[in-house]
């Protein structure tokens, strides 16, 4: 069962682990090992039904007992009565501080189903197995997970990391299309926050990408976790250089709590946010106006969203007032992220309320 | 208003912390200095109405706005909904990632506010004011926080250290005497399982404890502190030897879940455990029969139960039912602490049926 993969050290001492990746890449031996002989996979409906059965007899196959708790698709599921669901389940299925929790999903199953893991019996074992292109490169990797509440996003949830993250990109090939090419929002911003050749190879190698080309994805992919890896190896629990991850995402958060969630995917958001903050970094730090322009046109080439409509477009005052409440600046202003160039990038910019303004209407159409 | 303590630091690297004991103690101007401008104590509404006002005042000299949040007294306040409450009061009163939590209370405000700090926003400062004596000797220490569930005790959590915990020993003069009494359980466990010296001295001075004499108590305070400092120090997320914490406590936790939660004290029902431990470390390890009769003894003088009812207290059982149920022992045979003389412990023992049965048919009257 065990193939080939692309293995990153995501280098935290005690708390170190691997991020394999390759195709039908799956949880190792290792976890038996570690005197694991119960593991509940957590999943939502539509991966369940495709990938569930497989990872049951795959960890029936080193001798675990398993159950599986599905949850409804979707960010509404990021909740407390989801999370309790799991503690239910994993309780009915006899889990003790020696079992796994099993993530199998993306991005919701992976935060939902990792907070469940850190604080079920004060925390147990998590492998990461994420099966959408955004959990691959960005929300399985780093130990951040969380559910939401009525008044937004991520305000609960714990710094947890995974023993392991198994990206099998074969899953890549039943994503829907817009999750795909939503997840590739996070690929352009670690070409924008961190290394300008990945950048270029993702304008030369858009239409691979699209095509889901395994072997130019999977490199891509690897990249990614290579960088986040190298963040989250200096910065674990967002203290500092951590923020960077961030590129895009203050107004991209603003956007999809604006539009409610679901209606907007993360990327989609969070590509409007990048272009949006490439439009304040030309204001504010000097970003070339061919490296904004740069940054917009392979956001449009990917098929990724690139403005708001002016007409059912949310106002400016409300993503701004959205931008106060936001986690990462209550009861202070918001901070951005913001490129100096393509592959370099400040976190913890204060911007005037006039270049944001300014900014914000160089998006809307 | 900082007076005199006694300082007692628990070592744990970059997460090491100070518990400080004495009369009229509370969070000290380092909290101020750490950037905190916003705090939520949490309380419940016994403590709330003689404590509240008080702790808000302190911290409003520390220049910091205050919030408080009141739950009920009691063990079904380690609940999600309570938990939820939390949040949301953190999020009213504007709590960011700078901000603190106060747990100003017994051990469940403790557990509660903790937990509920350790996830707020992934994590924010806590401060651990407890207002019991088996908070200031137990649960207020350590780092262990969380919240029960319909299945059980403390299904839900983590491990979390505060930055500080202030035990003002004036606040033992509002306990009720049941559950002051119920905390002597803790006290006399330090003694059993690492401190026969101590053991001594609360033979000595049970009447001066009686008394909540505060010179008296301080001291054994401290003392119990220092061993949990050490304890924890060497096994934070209990690996091994902070197993050792758990003496009295595999009867005792199925004995409250037996008499349902509240309706016998968490201290009383260790109380009863550590009778039943002494018998079966007789049986099992060879603690002299004095020494057994000691630890019933002093157990006895503190007011605190010995032994259950033939009539109405729970079978044999329906109690070993719940212990295979335990968290600590979910999927294997209950593991006891025992002890081999007062003042050394093992951990980790498995005992035959017949002892634990004959051990428990001893504590019947």
């Amino acid at each position: 069962m065990r193939q080939a993969s692309r293995d990153i050290k995501v280098e935290l001492g005690d708390r170190s682990y691997l991020i394999r990746i390759g195709r039908g890449v799956r949880p190792g031996e290792w976890l038996r090992e570690t005197g694991a002989r119960k593991a509940l996979i957590v999943s939502d409906s539509n991966v369940d039904a495709i990938y569930g059965a497989d990872m049951e007899t795959h960890l029936r196959g080193l001798a675990m007992d398993t159950a599986r708790c599905v949850v409804p698709p979707g960010e509404l599921s990021k909740s407390v009565p989801m999370l309790e669901k799991i503690y239910h389940s994993a309780l009915a299925a006899g889990l003790d501080r020696a079992s796994a929790m099993v993530a199998l999903g993306g991005g919701v199953v992976g935060d939902l189903a990792g907070f469940a893991a850190a604080t079920y019996l004060r925390g147990i074992r998590l492998v990461q197995v994420p099966t959408s292109l955004l959990a691959m490169v960005d929300s399985s990797v780093g130990g951040k997970t969380g559910i939401n509440l009525a008044e937004g996003k991520n305000l609960v949830g714990a710094f947890y990391q995974p023993s392991e993250v198994c990206a099998d990109m074969d899953t890549l090939g039943t994503l829907p299309a817009r999750e795909y090419v939503s997840g590739l929002a996070e690929v352009v911003k670690y070409g924008v926050i961190w290394d300008g050749m990945l950048f270029r190879r993702l304008e030369r190698e858009a239409g691979k990408l699209l095509a889901r080309d395994t072997d130019a994805t999977g490199e891509i992919v690897a990249r990614c976790c290579e960088i986040k890896a190298e963040i989250v190896g200096v910065d674990e629990l967002e203290a500092g250089m951590r923020a960077l991850l961030n590129f895009g995402h203050t107004l991209g958060h603003a956007l999809e709590q604006a539009a409610g969630y679901g209606a907007l995917l993360h990327g989609e958001a969070v590509a409007i946010g990048m272009v949006f903050a490439a439009e304040v970094s030309a204001a504010k730090r000097g970003l070339p106006a061919a490296e904004r322009d740069r940054i917009r046109a392979l956001i449009e080439a990917l098929g990724l969203p690139a403005g708001v409509s002016g007409d059912s477009g949310p106002s400016w005052g409300a993503l701004r007032g959205a931008m106060s409440a936001d986690k990462k600046s209550r009861g202070s202003r918001p901070r951005f992220v913001l490129a100096d160039a393509i592959g370099k990038a400040a976190f913890g910019c204060e911007v005037e309320e006039e270049i944001l303004e300014e900014a914000y209407a160089k998006i809307v159409r």
